[in-house]
């Protein structure tokens, strides 16, 4: 018998909150249907990779009087990628609506991911599996994975493991990646007349699956609240002991959105954003400058602490970085081949050699970090010999870089300050929090509304549930056509139909706050602290979603 | 203007619950003296050491219909050490004790620690400062320090700056170390006729400041909550993800109540536990054996992945790196007078020396760990040449040790899985939360009964409320005389008074009760997910205080 602890045993009785119209019940709702669609770019080359489904209307839930009755309808659920609070929400959401449009249908959960479709494991949903995962975090009622669903021989497999089980609907809960795989099968099950259809569900708590028709990808709100309780109790930390600069990496390697909430809900002293050092051809070296200047001009109002938010991304997006790890990669297979190479016993002499191999400028790049990092770039590399940029520690990079900085300053009399860091990375910390109220509601919504769309008889849609920043009994469920957000992008040196990812826009409202805040808030100190996610008490504390949400649906609204 | 977060401002509003006793009001109390006190052990010299207040008899106060008035009384107050959740309300109940007492009263806030009161740095504490603390985290409001106040001049100019501000009484808000130095601090202004009395308080999120008379140190609760929510957190995303091992160090280098407490709020795989590791005489072999033995275990039931918790302060009890370490601090500032040693260029040749240069047993030590840990043993020495045991990442160390182990393993074919490692620390993360509706509760009752104590006449006593496993309201407030917790024990070569420090007892219920599941948590999963700290909601969930507590109390139950 699995022990529960106190809190587990109250969230699940928490009931979520549905949209109106969903909340009407699964029988009594019309499908309206707005104009047809195009993708956001490359119109023509997605209408011909998706013939079957491309071009759809977008679609909206009202509720109707009038009661359907349905045929048996049986469905597979599959959680893809990494962890993102609210996941179980979504299955119960379909499970609820599939069970009451008829209690003879059955919902079958592929395990560990898209290999469960594939290989054929598998397991029936039931009631009792269902009522011990409501509103609690993690993906461990099904597992999850990482296998792409994207070959002919997988979607075939899958068809079979589909066929025995009498399956006609799958819901695909995932990112980026997973939902373009999602439109890829439901094109290629419709090319066959396979009667099988494909949903796909926005997860990701890196919100970066954005776009004018999702306003937020589900376990953003929940993981953004996590990490900015800690960083928040980190800054109480600062400002109560004040002597450490902590410098805190957030989860998120393709776009800052973490980051920016999280700087947003706490205002830190420095927050570094990948998107903007990429626009503006930062190198390492000037990002290291930039924190400098804050150090010495806090250490000079006598304040030797503060804290610095990190993306986990950030070197991708540093121009010579990137540059120098792409030369890394081409050089080392050649290097590992030469006995003259791999014979060298010191890792002093081995970087020796790199720095004369590579280019000039790579190799500049190269010299200037700290010998802890050079041994990283050497030591953890994948099975295809590229460097592993995620277990590069940028946090500590940074840290060492700006010693030697602060230390060339001190020698030169404008630095009189004491320097000590603490450092950290969070980003597992967050990924199975318990769902927010938010994450809770939203997720339940997004299930149960892609049960509704399979029951309407759609297939390469996205679930869509919109107008979040109102009250969850306002929200509007539908569906948009998942080819209306794909583009054509080079992707390992082929062109290939993606959705869009959506990164940190500079000129967006959200980033605008930052910026309008960032001076006054590296000097003086305007520290927030959220404390922990509430799931009960005020509304105002246990309901309120993330800035980033708000601040886009105003500036939305200002459009209009 | 300060942004409050959402959280904040609710927790502004709330109002602790005092022990009825207190709730009667400070103008209403009766003091109940009890017999006269020994301390735990070497008696003779306690009391020499301490002839004014030694032997004094514990007290607790009683409601009274009665009103006693008094004359106006300055108290100054401060924060010694490391922050724990609670301070400020510590803070708050003095002050509203003393308010309630006489509107005339003073309360003054010694900023920075200690040294406040020594270099005369303060601020009178209004009305508007304290109701913008209450209920949070942090010791922010005037700031804490680790100055030690136990020199014969910081007695002298304590005084002093007492003296200019009309203060007679003075709370520290302590470890066992502060509340050692507020019970000299007593004495000698006894001894002078200064007038001025000195009260403690019990703080610090280790637990290691507890005894028969302390059931807990405020801060404990809160912390560990928070280590849970993040210990569970990353359980259910390993238990979703089912590639990963993360190692978890937690804060807390004197004592693993810490740990102790978080593995059995969520029931991870392997918790460490220093001080079995010094009774058992553990090499750090036998420990990675230990640990191996689990992975290898788990892996052949198809789980390559779990959680282990390593206390902080792990290496210092185990007796062969203690031993090297003490080597190692004797040797080298040798070492570095000896410009043979200092010319050399390379850390492969100082070691070498150094390994010459070591005990035999100590050197085999040396040599058997990873390059890394030498190096940070090398490098990050304090400004007295030791080693600076802190900055030793022993959870990668450990990590390091364990893939040697495991590749060996693999080449015997005894392990076939697959290693994934992820480590982290937490510390920072829960020193400065919101106080748990507990930690609110005690601290207030703590500081309000302070309060209460000095205007009772008491000196050398420490702030004390118990039977805290009852409701608020039925808590004990009394006091407890400092010199009654102390003995002698070598410092720096001599011996000193101090308060006993509290190691986990091996013997007692709550060591028992990890003992008797370990090896059930270790191949099975009974992982638990607490959850954030909740302030809201079901009582359950909100006012719960910790396993430790709950465990110990039943246990003195069933002594009586």
């Amino acid at each position: 018998m699995t022990e529960l602890s106190p809190l587990q045993k109250a969230r699940l009785k928490f009931k979520p909150v549905l949209p109106a119209t969903l909340a009407a019940g699964i029988t009594n709702l019309s499908l309206i249907e707005g104009n047809a669609t195009e993708s956001v770019a490359d119109q023509e080359q997605i209408q011909k990779l998706f013939p079957n489904t491309y071009g759809k209307p977008m679609v909206t839930f009202e509720g109707t009087a009038s009661t359907t009755t349905f045929e048996t309808k049986n469905v597979g659920v599959i959680l893809s990628g990494g962890q993102a609070p609210g996941g179980h929400n979504v299955v119960a959401g379909i499970y609820d609506a599939l069970k009451q449009a008829n209690p003879e249908n059955k919902l079958y959960g592929f395990l560990g991911g898209p290999a469960g479709i594939i290989d054929g494991k598998y397991i029936e949903l039931t009631d009792e599996i269902i009522d011990a995962y409501r509103n609690t975090g993690g993906f461990d009622i099904i597992g999850s994975g990482r296998t792409k669903l994207e070959t002919e021989e997988q979607f075939q497999s899958s068809w079979e493991n589909c066929k025995k089980l009498n399956i006609t609907g799958i819901v695909i809960i995932g990112g980026d990646d997973s939902n373009t795989n999602a439109a890829m099968l439901a094109e290629w099950f419709k090319s066959k007349n396979a009667g099988i259809q494909v949903i796909g569900c926005p997860k990701t708590i890196d919100g970066d699956l954005k776009n004018s028709q999702i306003e937020i990808s589900f376990g953003f709100d929940t993981a953004t609240k996590t990490y900015s309780e800690l960083v928040g109790n980190i800054q109480r930390d600062v400002n109560s002991a004040k002597k450490y600069w902590h410098f805190i990496k957030l989860m998120g390697r393709s776009a800052t959105h973490v980051g920016l909430e999280v700087a947003l809900q706490t205002q830190p002293n420095i927050t570094l954003i990948s998107e903007e050092v990429e626009q503006k051809s930062m190198s390492l070296s000037q990002i290291v400058d930039y924190m400098a200047d804050i150090i010495v001009k806090r250490s000079k109002l006598g304040k030797n602490f503060g804290v610095a938010l990190i993306p986990e991304g950030l070197i991708e997006f540093v121009p010579e970085m990137k540059a120098m790890i792409q030369n890394l990669n081409d050089l080392m297979p050649t290097l590992e081949e030469d006995p003259n190479f791999t014979q060298l016993t010191s890792g002093v002499e081995k970087e020796a050699v790199i720095e004369k191999r590579l280019k000039a400028e790579n190799a500049a790049v190269f010299r200037s970090l700290p010998a802890m990092i050079k041994a990283q770039l050497l030591m953890d590399r994948d099975p295809h010999g590229n460097v592993q940029v995620s277990k590069i520690e940028t946090e500590k990079l940074l840290i060492e870089m700006l010693k030697i900085k602060l230390y060339q300053m001190k020698q030169e009399g404008v630095y009189t300050g004491k320097f000590s860091d603490q450092s950290h990375f969070f980003g597992y910390e967050g990924r199975c929090a318990f769902p927010s109220n938010f994450d809770s509601n939203y997720c339940y919504a997004l299930g149960y509304n892609a049960f509704a769309l399979i029951q309407f008889g759609l297939t390469g849609y996205l679930s869509s549930v919109r107008d979040l920043t109102k009250a969850p009994q306002d929200w509007i469920a539908g569906g948009v056509p998942l080819t209306m957000m794909m583009n054509m992008e080079r992707r390992h040196g082929q062109m290939k139909p993606v959705i869009q990812k959506a990164l940190v826009k500079l000129d967006g409202p959200v980033f605008k706050k930052l910026e309008a805040n960032r001076e006054k808030w590296a000097l003086e100190d305007h520290y927030v602290f959220p404390g922990a996610i509430q799931y009960f008490g005020p509304s105002e504390v246990a309901d309120i979603t993330t800035q980033t949400l708000k601040l886009e649906h105003e500036a939305s609204l200002s459009l209009v």
